[in-house]
């Protein structure tokens, strides 16, 4: 039986959509048990047998400061949520709620790894192969060393080998051109640690890459900091809506267009099922103690359902003692990294 | 009469490409003359009495270094065509040729202009608003500065007023959040100096704005470090082709997708229409004593000749006085900026 702890109350949309989700998820998972995290009134409704509610009296709202939602609000059902995972009560969080506070509670609760100085938010982008590239990190960690750099690499690995069962997949440095000798300072470096573990046996390196190979597929696990990667992921939603509503207006323009769209239905869903990015929603939160992961903010209830069935999967396959294992293999690479450029801020 | 000198030698096709561009160009701006600079023998078939041969015996490679192409090619087609516009026999010179290259030789035969560390390129993208959204700098000038961020906020602004007849474009910094205190330090204190400068009148500054806000078009122009310009258009690049070429596939699977694919053509070529880079091909590299304009290397005739008619816009319009007049109005503000961060590396 695998248990995972929902923040109910986190999102846009609240238990309205969080608990639509855990109701699908339950009827799909016999093995799985949900604790649902929030006020007991608005959970009041739910009832499974396998979900139990654990109350919180506090919300995490979608602009709070990190400071009040790490310091005042210490019954969130944010962190109420993380919470079991560290009293072992749960094997991983769910939650949809603010990032900034999401990945500043887990860490405060559940601490990193040895070796790892940030944890990193790795989602999971559609690629052109029918795939999904998984990218990190997207989650704020701005101004990384190099050093953040290869400890993202070794994370990202870890997780795709736990959740595509590939055991070495491989990993791109996100760049501006293929040779060696493009990008920053920070860059050039990175590049050469990698190219370093890769030798060394712990990455399979392919070398730079560029945006354009996130969604080609080109690599598996694309390495870049928090700042570059927030910036290739809103960009791409930018202009992937652009495309879509464009779309939309052509076919609605006049009376033959729609009559088009008509006959262009099937096709036109089928194309918005492939490039869905509902169904790659919920990205790890990588380099703790702890399974925690997060969904956008934004999620319908079929979104929100594809976060606990990612949970559940890495859950599933001891996602956890995977990433620890790859990076204890590749401590003293890590170890070795941050000595010879001083300690790395945390 | 607007005397433009083309790079007839560069790109991904050379003349094949360049020529049929500059024929379509010519025919339909008549106060217009074309200089084609490269090998005498591959321009041999092109006749049109405004246009004239100007010989060079050298062709700069796609992938030749920046040394390779400054120092020991000083007979290239690229080069010969800015020495040009610095000779005065053209207003503005035209490539498709390697990007790095373009910049180096332009700067070093041009100059840059008083209170301008770097030249910037900025190309347009287009917007969900039916306009386009210019950016800079996507010219591979990384580890930028507040300073430079600020330059490019002035140049930028300049060359909206220019080719659109804007007074006041709206600005806006590229950041991972609309918040002042989201960002890296850089953008921290670029955010200040930006701010600073909207307050002084030298800008219409509008504030922090997202990757999805280049194609909104939240605001007419967006300024970023050339590292992370490249990852943004790069990437929407990336989904754009990966969306359309889903849309083909889906459309080839059988015989009745494939008769809704001709029922809905028009449609998806008005798609294609609204969404065609090619369309706004052509970047100003800015910041110079001249005028020198990007297209993209793998463009073809229409997009090689919309770079033309961006150059020859900007020459009527006289882009280079107006980004001079507006850099001289905000020199006590860039100085200032310099010395209080101490000089910023060339």
């Amino acid at each position: 039986m695998i248990t995972l702890a929902v923040d109910c109350m986190g999102g846009d949309h609240g238990p309205r959509v969080t608990l639509a989700a855990c109701r699908q998820f339950l009827d799909s998972h016999s093995d799985a048990r949900l604790l649902l995290v929030g006020q007991p009134d608005a959970l009041a409704g739910f009832a499974h047998e396998r979900a139990s509610v654990v109350p919180a009296s506090e919300v995490v709202g979608m602009d709070d400061p990190i400071e009040v939602a790490l310091r005042r609000k210490k019954d969130s059902s944010m962190r109420v949520a993380i919470q079991q995972v560290k009293d072992g009560q749960a094997a991983a969080a769910v939650s949809a709620g603010n990032t900034g506070a999401l990945m500043a509670i887990s860490r405060y609760l559940l601490k990193t790894l040895d070796g790892i100085d940030r944890p990193a938010i790795a989602p999971q982008l559609p690629n052109a192969k029918g795939g999904a590239t998984t990218v990190l990190d997207l989650g704020a960690n701005v101004d990384c060393s190099a050093e953040h750099l290869l400890q993202f690499a070794v994370m990202g690995s870890a997780l795709v080998s736990a959740l595509n069962n590939e055991e070495t997949p491989s990993v791109g440095l996100l760049n501006i051109g293929e040779e060696q000798i493009k990008g920053s300072e920070v860059i050039k470096r990175a590049g050469e640690l990698l190219r370093a573990a890769g030798k060394a046996g712990h990455l399979n390196f392919y070398g730079n890459v560029e945006g354009n190979d996130i969604f080609k597929g080109t690599t598996q696990v694309v390495v870049c900091d928090g700042f570059v990667g927030n910036v290739a992921l809103k960009s791409s939603e930018g202009v992937a809506s652009m495309i879509s509503n464009a779309l939309k207006q052509e076919f609605k323009r006049n009376i033959f267009t729609k009559m088009a769209a008509i006959v262009a239905y099937p096709v036109l869903t089928a194309l918005m099922n492939r490039v869905d990015h509902r169904r790659h929603n919920g990205a790890a939160l990588l380099g703790l103690r702890g399974l925690v992961f997060k969904s956008h903010g934004s999620a319908d209830a079929l979104a929100f359902e594809h976060a606990l069935n990612r949970a559940y999967d890495a859950a599933r396959n001891n996602l956890l003692d995977r990433v620890r294992t790859r990076i204890s293999a590749a401590l003293p690479l890590l170890l070795a990294a941050q000595s010879e450029s001083g300690p790395s801020a945390p």
